[in-house]
Order: structure tokens, then sequence, then C-alpha cells
């Protein structure tokens, strides 16, 4: 099965609404800013590199919505992009796509091929995460060996990119190459994305895996069961320190108390080098009802704490893969140099 | 609400139906070995002292319906003792109650009031079971100080035992002194005891909490917010490493990895000195719906791994907190001292 997260034919933005996933399996139509930012924050479409992508193509299409409709000042541009950036918080490749798209826009405002010009951007940006996939696998796999056990959370594959994934690519990649490994797949409570859309891609695509709650993890690690760990990224601040699912943060502090190597996988538009460390990353807080709504205790008046993503201390972490290489023991000086310098400018 | 976990009156055993708590607070009579059998099984009444008092009581229950119908040969009550203690596999105090029983029947076989004895023992157990948690609440009120935050996994309380609790009787009574703290409830995937049994009977008890997913403990630690985690055990081996709900372990590891005093609460019943270390502890594997079902993906062919117990070693655990005592940095020496002699005689 060829899994298609994002497309984009005849002038039209489709996804697949994960929120339904894998019960259902179905494509939407994103027509209008509306549309992409409620896709967004209903986690129909979800993944720091998959969100970058969708909101791109949401800039173009918002604008020719909007350019139809008559005369277009350059404010109401500028305010529905932040409304775009603002969709969710913590993932910078938002930010970083919508800016690319806007310093477009302002650079040609008057020019007569303006909305080609933002349509091939965004088709751009999207071409470019599938071959930042694409290479971040080849990395990546290096560091597989055959038989491995490989410890994963959250989804940061296929349908969290517009290619094979980052943190599941090497996976793919390694297993493309004809290495017999085996994947743990935490469910990622509270929304499931482990459960629901890592384990449905790995299977659609042929690689062993097994399914266990989050706090089943440390035990396994204890029994060596766990040859590495791999996940990916939403934020990634000057110094390596990451944002990513909530339990990152807890299986990099396991990860180092068993010996076991732990690896993130993200693109550079990840990167946001404006940001020193990781506590400086903006923390998305989701509704109680992700936690509560399961245990049919929503009519309760819990007290609930449900930040969508912690932070990881770059000191726990043993790389950072991406398209450009690997970053070994990331800090400000090595993750400068892998970045191209055009990462920096928007 | 006076919260009554079990209730023998008028000759009849009655517990609260704990799978279906919250939502829903009903009692259930248990009139026969099969009742008592299915509602340990199917966690109508779970937490290792509270099963240990149900599995009393079932085993006078049972002698009670057998001797009605005729003679009664020992091997037939052996074979009832055996299903009972194997109901489930990892908490000791089930076997060590229905030895307990087992060994009054064999001493008091022929004596008139063999039923009135086993009756008695029962009683007792839930008796003794009751004391113990006070004196636990005593023992274990005393490490916790004002403004406090305190984080447990599972249920170790009213619901899991014959009184105020094993890892909450601390907390109980350190909020009856008068002490400002509050509590941090995992959720505890996959049955959901914290979610569903701890943040209900201390809320009942007006003990502040907030429910968090399991996987974001790790953040609250990294960012101070905890300052001691007391959970509970199912089983101690001889050498202190201890068997408690999945999860426990990764919690124990990174309580070390922040500094942060991690307790075990536990009655001297718990304690299993045939057993040499964790490792020898047999650790129940539940059925794979309890982590598929909630994904809706039962019948999607996921291959789950679904162990209810993981095993932390003593060199992880602060201090064991016992009816006896506090028993600091535990090993078979400090634990041997601690519990009585009779406490290794069934």
């Amino acid at each position: 099965m060829n899994i298609e997260t994002i497309t984009f034919e005849n002038n039209t933005l489709r996804i697949i609404n994960q929120a339904r996933l894998p019960g259902k399996y179905e494509r939407v139509a994103l027509t209008s800013l509306e549309d992409v930012i409620n896709a967004i924050q209903s986690l129909m479409v979800r993944g720091a590199p998959a969100i970058g992508i969708v909101a791109a193509y949401g800039f173009y299409i918002h604008v020719k919505n909007l350019k139809a409709e008559g005369p277009l000042p350059i404010d109401k541009v500028v305010h529905s992009a932040d409304l775009l950036k603002n969709a969710r918080p913590t993932a910078v490749n938002l930010q970083w796509a919508v800016d690319r798209m806007l310093n477009i826009y302002k650079i040609n405002e008057n020019k007569h091929n303006l909305l080609e010009l933002l349509k091939d951007t965004a088709i751009k940006i999207h071409q470019e995460d599938k071959e930042s996939c694409e290479r971040i696998g080849q990395y990546g796999a290096r560091l597989i060996s055959d038989s491995m056990h490989i410890l994963t959370h959250c989804n940061a594959g296929i349908l969290a990119t517009g290619g094979i994934g980052t943190a599941l690519a090497p996976v793919y990649t390694a297993y493309k190459e004809g290495k017999n490994i085996h994947i743990y797949v935490d469910e990622t409570r509270p929304v499931g994305q482990g459960a629901r859309l890592t384990y449905w891609e790995l299977t659609h695509n042929n690689v062993p895996a097994t399914l266990i709650a989050d706090n089943m993890a440390a035990g396994l690690m204890h029994m060596n069961k766990i040859d590495m760990i791999i996940v990916g990224a939403d934020r990634i601040a000057s110094n390596g320190d990451v944002a990513n699912k909530i339990g990152t943060y807890g299986l990099a502090v396991l990860a180092k108390h068993h010996g076991i190597p732990f690896y993130i996988a993200a693109p550079c538009s990840t990167f946001d080098m404006r940001i020193k460390r990781g506590d400086d990353i903006p923390i998305e807080y989701r509704p109680d009802h992700e936690i509560t709504g399961y245990w049919q205790i929503d009519n309760m008046n819990y007290h609930v704490y449900n930040p969508a993503f912690d932070i990881t201390p770059a000191d726990l972490i043993s790389a950072i893969i991406t398209e450009n290489g690997v970053i070994n023991k990331p800090n400000k000086k090595n993750i400068q140099s892998n970045l191209k310098p055009e990462e920096f400018v928007l």
C-alpha cells in the first residue's frame, strides 16, 4: 500500500484524516485557510514536517482565494500568515514554512505570476521534505545493524512527513536493505499516534512491530530487549535541546541509564537557531478530554495536566540524524556546521 | 464518603466492583469460589492486600459451601486452595492469605468449630491489614513535609486494601495531620487504576490531585515539580527487589536520575522470603485488548506485549515503608530484621 499523506493534484490539497486512523481511511480536501487551521488543530494532519507542508499549500490556497475576491492588502496576508503560524505553537516547521511562503509573497507581491510562484514554492517545500526523508533514511540506516530491536515513540513516519518519515526513515531504509529488524511501538498517550498511526504504517509496509503501553519501555530496556531508540522532533534549539512528543524526555533518561543509543531524526527545518535552549521553546497544552475521554470521566471535574511535548536536553541525545548528515553529541557548534547557510535565512 | 472496599456482614462477602469505577459504584456479593476467582481475574477486586483478604473470605465461603454438601476430603480443599492461589500469579499476598487459611483448615480439620475458626481467621486477616495500613500511614507520613508534591502510580489506596491503603496511607495520614500536599496521579495504562481508582478515592477524601498520562511524569520531575514518589508492591523478593504495576521500574530510574526519593509502601505479607531476587518473581501477562481496546484496533491483528508488572531492583528504592517501620536502603539483612518471626511461617 502506497500511503500518500499529503497530495496536491489538479490544484487541490488533500490529506489523510489521521484523526480517524486506523479505523477509517479517509482523504479530505482542504480548500480554505479555515480548513487548514482546523485540520492542524484537530490533528487531522500532525507531525512537524507534514504540518509545514500543509501550511505552505494552505497559504497558497488562501492567497488564491483572496485574490479572486479583489485587491489584497499586505496586512491581510501577514495576518493570515500569523493565524496559520499560531495554529499550533511548538513545531517550528510550521512557522518556517509559512515564513518562507510569506517571503516569496513579499518579494513578488506585484508580479503577474505571484500565484504560480507561491504554488511552486509550496510544491518545492513538499518535494524537499520528501528528499530530506530519503537522506535521513540513508544516514540513519547506517546506524542500524541486523537483528536490532528499535523503540520509537509517537509517529515520525510517512504520516508525519511528505516522504518516508524522519524517525521511521532509517527503519524503512534498513528494512529495504534486507536488515532483519523489529520495532517496539509506544502507543503514545494520550492521543495514540503510536498505536493508531505508527503501528498501522509499519505493518502496511511489512515491518515487524510490537505495540506496547508507554510505561512498558523501561522494563524492556532492563531486559536488554531494546538496542536503539529513534524519535522525531518538533523543534530543536540552537544548543541541541529537543522538543518532541510528551514522553520523549523520559525515554532519553531511561536510554542513558541503560546505555542505549538515543537518536533524534529531523530535517534541518526543525532547528530554530533563534532559540538558545529547550526551556525557551513554547509548549502546547492540549484539552483535558484527551486524557479523561478514555476513562469516561469527562464530566467528573478532574484536574488534568496535559502538555503535548517535553524537552530533552542535548546531553541525553546520542546524535541528531538530518538530511545533511549525523550530528554526534549535538551542540551549537556542530549544529551550525551541519546546517547549510540558507537554513538560517527565511 | 466512607469507601468500604470489602465488607463481610451477616456472613456475606461484598466488594465494590472496581472494574466499573468511577462511572458506576456497585457492590457485588461473592458467594462461591468461582465468584471469587472471577472477581480477582476480571479486576473487580485488585490490589495485592485486597486480593488476599477476598481470597481468605473466599476460602471460608467455599469450605462452608462444600461442607453443606457432605463429607469433604482434604484433597478437594487443597485443590480449591490451589485454584484460588493461581487466580493471579504475581501478588504474593494471595498465596500468603490462602496458605494461612489452608493451614488453619489442616490443623482444625476435625474440630466441630472448624468453620468458625476459618471465618475468624479471614476476619483477622482483614482486620490486621486495616491496622497495617494505619501503621504504614503513620510511618510514611513522617517522610512527608508540608507543600510536597507526591507522585503515585496505579492504585495502592483504600480500594487496594482493607484499610486506608499502602502507598496512599502516608498521603491520607499526612493530609489528616494538616499538611498541605498535592498528588500527581499517573493514569496507569493500560487498565487505568490511577485515572479510575486513585483519583476517585483521593478526591472523595478531598486530597488535591492532578491526573497525568504516565509519560508526563518525567517532564514534571525535570521541572522540579515532584518531591517524592510512593507506590505499592505486589511482591517483594528477599533482597528487596519489588514487583509492582508495570511502569514502576521506569519511575524508579527517573527518580534516581532526578534525585527524588522513591518509596515502596507495603505490608509484611508482601515479602516473599523464599524468592532471592526480583527476576524470579512470576510476571502476569494480560490480554492484548487491554491495550488495543481503547484504540479500536482489536480486530486488526496487532502484535502486543502486555505485562501487568515490572521489577524494580532494590538499589533504586530509597526505603520500603511497612507496618513494622521503614526499611531504608532495603537488603536481605534489614528486611529480615524488620519482619517479625511469624511472618516467615505460613
